[in-house]
């Protein structure tokens, strides 16, 4: 069943979210069955913990608990109701996210960060996991004021390129789920490359 | 520091916060340094991961994860500093009370919900834990309709007493730092018990 599931991730300004946009579009063209949808997905109790995690300055540990249980009400409300129907599900942003951004990036390690996300979300891995990467200085620069800035993406350079490296651990963790694309790629390519990867999808 | 740290635990009606009330008029009569306190306690951050836990259904091993951030939250926020300026911290229920209802009486296992919160908590245990301890239904039947009852108290007979197992479980676990209080005794000879040995702490 989880083969139909995929993720997108990558660091601030790769182009995750205007992808998701054109997938939806392509695959709606195609009359394939899906939902594209990220963390904390409408669901109520997990946008109240993004809230939490947004508006306190919480010790990181705490963080790392509210991500992981916002994921997983998420995964069990929204996702795999969704897979169940046979809808292929596009997550921009799942468990890479946390291993990337708190594991690595913040210190916390990958494998702890890793432990407390298999309490909760199990063996419910992405089949897929495509990783726009690109050049962090050139990334950040695609941050316009269009965009709502986060607290996450005011962090400093060094921060983003550590994300960025995390995400380079973790393709060598994961090389069977992994597919890394070039994300100074046009939308277009991009999109013709994931959907080629999900059609093939048994 | 932690020498100064205790909890007091038992299942619901047993009189933990009768006795609070009562330590806190006599270690004031005594001029003693001290704060009583209990979850989420007043930090707004755990408040917030408190009332997700009670409006919402949330799948079982989420709730490990909240109930752990908001303790987090609360140790870091309000025990430590107070341990730190050393004062009393008796706090009505911590950690245990998560190994002995969730892990034990909702069967997610007392180990794996050690691992949770020994993740955020780290070794701030208390130097002592006093359970209140009593027959089931003799405790179920004190609790009337002047106190508010939660999701908890309206659980079935069976619920409780896997609860008070699980306590004797911990106190097996936990010998050096488990003192049991039969909570049929008044609250008068209870918090002279509980003043006895809180005194004598170096």
């Amino acid at each position: 069943m989880l083969n139909k599931f995929i993720s997108l991730e990558g660091g601030e300004g790769c182009g995750k979210s205007t992808l998701c946009l054109r997938l939806n579009e392509l695959l709606d063209e195609m009359n394939i069955d899906h939902i594209i949808t990220r963390e904390p997905g409408g669901i109520k109790s997990s946008e109240e913990m993004r809230s939490i995690i947004m508006e306190n300055e919480l010790d990181r540990k705490s963080e790392v608990l509210l991500f992981a249980a916002a994921r997983n009400e998420h995964l069990k409300q929204k996702i795999l109701p969704a897979l169940e129907q046979g809808k292929i599900v596009i997550c921009d942003r799942y468990i890479d996210s946390s291993l990337a951004y708190q594991g690595h990036a913040q210190g916390l390690g990958i494998d702890n960060v890793l432990n407390i996300n298999e309490y909760v979300v199990g063996d419910n891995f992405p089949q897929i996991t495509f990783w726009l990467d690109m050049d962090v200085n050139d990334a950040l620069a695609r941050i316009t004021n269009d965009r709502e800035v986060n607290r996450f993406d005011q962090k400093a350079e060094k921060f983003h390129q550590d994300v960025r490296d995390g995400y380079g651990i973790l393709m060598e963790m994961y090389p069977d789920r992994y597919v890394k694309l070039d994300a100074t790629k046009s939308v277009d390519e991009l999109a013709a490359l994931v959907l080629e990867k999900i059609t093939c999808l048994k």
